[in-house]
């Protein structure tokens, strides 16, 4: 155990942490993570003790403000408990284990779709601020570094050479470009800044990849359930959508996709191959090396979708299907709005093979992202702390998980079932059939409560009795209240 | 003489200047815009004596110190010049008075556009920032105010509540639009803030009125010259262009519209009322209300591209056909990149009755604006002294253009007709017809000039011996001479 606290997590941080001292892990950090591998590894199970913090501290060769430091961090995770005079145990994650939801294994269909109308007059009624978010599709901006970003912001215009406003339009500014290069290098996937084209958020990234690979009329391959933008966005461009079973923790059926692909005309895939939106389900390495080898045969590009992939909760990042990609036909996007930089509206997307297709199809829709947003980035990237930013945003969703986990098994019917993603922010739940997750929307609104409807993320309204919570808000008070309301209100169905 | 400037100048003054004391015109200004108006007009002659500073102060009974300010800054607008030992006399615009461009009274025509690779590789050759940039789309950044614009981020991005960063997204920071309300109120035209969605740039703003009034295949009426991203726009929609020629002084042909709109099945009209790039011509305000009057008879909507409108040389600012609209048919759009902040993209759309449609495609495509970019201009508008940049951006533009035009007088070939547009920072130039512009685009190419070939300009690939030249940079002895270079060029072709 000594070798494996002190080998490959040391490895790890030499290559995938960036520059700048202020970054580095600190040791009772690590420690936390060691400890936090072996509670996922099942290594020590729920309700064991922990090893005490002489014990520990003897052990692993470590201080014991080091030790303690590292359990209050775990505490904090969710991840064990202290018991008075007793020392801290991992903690039942939750009362009563609750089963993950099941795959249809129905086979994928086309259809036109759909569903505006029924999206937007769910997110339209949901503005409100003081409405409890669970349907959100955004984390609480306070986990967000923004005093920070702000100081970035002020240093980066003041400094800003007056020509960049127009040198840097597209693809966008160098400097931000560098950053995110770098970041994919450490990340063990190195790619020319040349291939990335900054844009406006993720969504306009993924817009225009959809709009250089498809015309009107074409098929593409989506999720069931997928992300209620990519449907109104297949909408918007009439193409026409098959969609493709995900397994909550597998990911994309790969069998019905290789099926597909023989029997359709598929022009396109979109899918996220880590924390899918809703389910939170991430692809195995091996699972994606076969998806981009199965696409490289039937040459059929794929729009990887990968906002969340910072927000992991395990040791490693994970690896995006654009890793396995030797022809250039993944176009890998990603952006900053739900790690780092909510409303600045900056995303980015590298483009393989299609880079050129999507840089011209930008000078003609939006041209650039706002130049101060792309500097203020590059600026935090370079000499604010990400990295740490990000462990500490990681720790609080991966908490606040646990809490909302704990929240629906106190309170929902037993035949609930619900997802346990090893990052982002949503869970998926799937409610007994009766169960009309529309009425559920309503009277839960009602209530001053939100929730994303199942119906929302499906091009053929199904999912008519699942929901999305979102946990990226700290737990409170209100929120457990808001969870008992819920139940309530399922139960009275 | 002495009522009018008392009277209207300091009435219109009242009514177009927005809070702020430091937004008050200083006296000299006001005197230098009176004398401005008497040249333009024509009371003053090219040539005469400008009245002394003594008569000059008694008369109009102001400090002979502010005269001379007013006579200094008329002499940077281009408008005056200074005789040793005889005073002030109007400026001879152009050694020797050069023809306006003449309109071709083709009919309407239909086409599919078919002219990006042209223009990429046009845009493309021009990106060298050490190009004398007469090619150029853009104005020189230096004459725009961004350090104070930095102040105003900075403020901005500190005060700003982590909230706005999700409750701002769509439509758009609600200061931000109080703002652009105001502006149109004082303008002359009240509107709800209710009507106005932000947008990455005025660019983003037409592809989204386009796509919530046409489909794939639809007529869409544009201009002949057209700014050349409007004919990329319709290509990329596989859109159908019906040209309608623009008349350098009056806009464009209300006849030939007329007519189309009879014959054709037009789906939506897209023009700039105002300093059209490239030709520069301004429809007065009674074609305005004609062609409102039009466009409602036909139920056709208009797309306004009016992102010069602040550029005027004149007394008052131009208003747009949308002043005219009483049915909702003109989405108005407009931006703060050519008058502002270049490289913030942050422009806007007035969208009439389809503001709502406007505002949900926006969901599907980017969100919304940078909210740091939306938050600092909403500060420097309130604070920063908006009116008092623009106007000394004005009479830069102005002086830049008047020594461009005596450039042109003295190098090109006598034949050559130029335009004189009354704002904006584009001159449209008519060669002789032997003249091939692509060819001349690459001889100057080669010697470090860059100019915009008229080709670019056409869905049909007309305009071949026009070229648009920017005079948005200070003047220079480099200017000079490479205009010099350029007549020479031309000269031997």
């Amino acid at each position: 155990m000594n070798a494996r606290l002190g080998g490959p997590s040391a490895q790890r941080l030499e290559c995938s942490d960036p520059p700048g001292p202020q970054d580095k892990m600190k040791r009772y950090e690590k420690f936390a993570d060691d400890i936090a591998e072996l509670i996922r590894s099942g290594v020590l199970a729920a309700g064991q003790k922990v090893p005490s913090v002489r014990h520990a501290s003897r052990t692993y060769g470590v201080s014991p403000s080091t030790v303690f430091q590292a359990y209050y961090l775990l505490e904090d995770r969710g991840l064990i408990v202290a018991r008075a005079r007793s020392g801290y145990f991992v903690r039942e994650q939750v009362r009563r284990p609750l089963a993950e939801p099941e795959i249809a294994r129905q086979q994928a269909e086309t259809t036109e779709v759909d569903v505006s109308e029924l999206v937007f007059s769910v997110l339209g009624s949901i503005k409100d601020p003081d409405t409890v978010p669970f349907g959100s599709a955004f984390p609480a901006p306070e986990l967000f570094p923004l005093p920070r970003l702000a100081r970035s912001m002020a240093q980066a215009v003041r400094d800003m050479d007056p020509r960049a406003v127009v040198t840097d339009m597209v693809p966008g500014s160098h400097s931000l470009r560098r950053q995110i290069a770098l970041r994919y290098m450490v990340g063990g996937m190195p790619l020319a800044v040349e291939e990335l084209v900054v844009t406006n958020g993720a969504l306009e990234a993924l817009n225009l990849c959809l709009q250089v690979v498809t015309q009107p009329g074409d098929l593409v391959a989506i999720e069931a359930p997928a992300f209620y933008a990519t449907l109104q966005v297949l909408e918007r461009l009439k193409l026409k959508a098959v969609e493709i079973p995900v397994h909550p923790r597998e990911g994309i059926d790969l069998d019905v996709l290789a099926d597909s692909l023989e029997k359709l005309p598929i022009r396109a895939c979109w899918f996220m191959s880590n924390f899918q939106n809703p389910l939170g389900a991430s692809m195995s390495e091996d699972r994606k090396r076969a998806l981009a080898t199965l696409l490289a045969r039937h040459q059929v590009p794929l729009i990887e979708d990968d906002v969340y992939a910072e927000l992991y909760f395990a040791r490693q990042a994970p690896k995006p299907v654009k890793a396995c990609d030797s022809e250039g036909l993944v176009m890998h996007c990603s952006s900053f709005s739900k790690c780092l930089a909510p409303g600045y509206r900056v995303g980015w997307v590298a483009g393989g093979r299609f880079s050129g297709q999507i840089e011209r199809l930008r000078l003609m829709t939006s041209i650039s992202a706002s130049i101060p947003a792309q500097a203020a980035i590059a600026d935090y990237l370079q000499h604010g702390g990400y990295d740490r930013h990000l462990r500490k945003l990681r720790h609080a969703l991966e908490g606040q998980q646990n809490a909302m986990l704990a929240a629906v098994a106190r309170h929902f019917p037993e035949e609930t079932r619900v997802t346990r993603p090893s990052g982002g922010y949503f869970l998926w739940l799937e409610l007994p059939e009766r169960i009309d997750a529309l009425k559920l929307f309503q009277l839960a609104l009602a209530q001053g409560i939100s929730i994303a409807p199942g119906p929302i993320f499906s091009a053929t309204r199904r999912f008519g009795h699942c929901l999305r919570l979102n946990y990226g808000h700290p737990w409170s008070t209100r929120s457990e209240q808001a969870m008992e309301t819920l139940g309530r209100i399922i139960r009275s169905l």
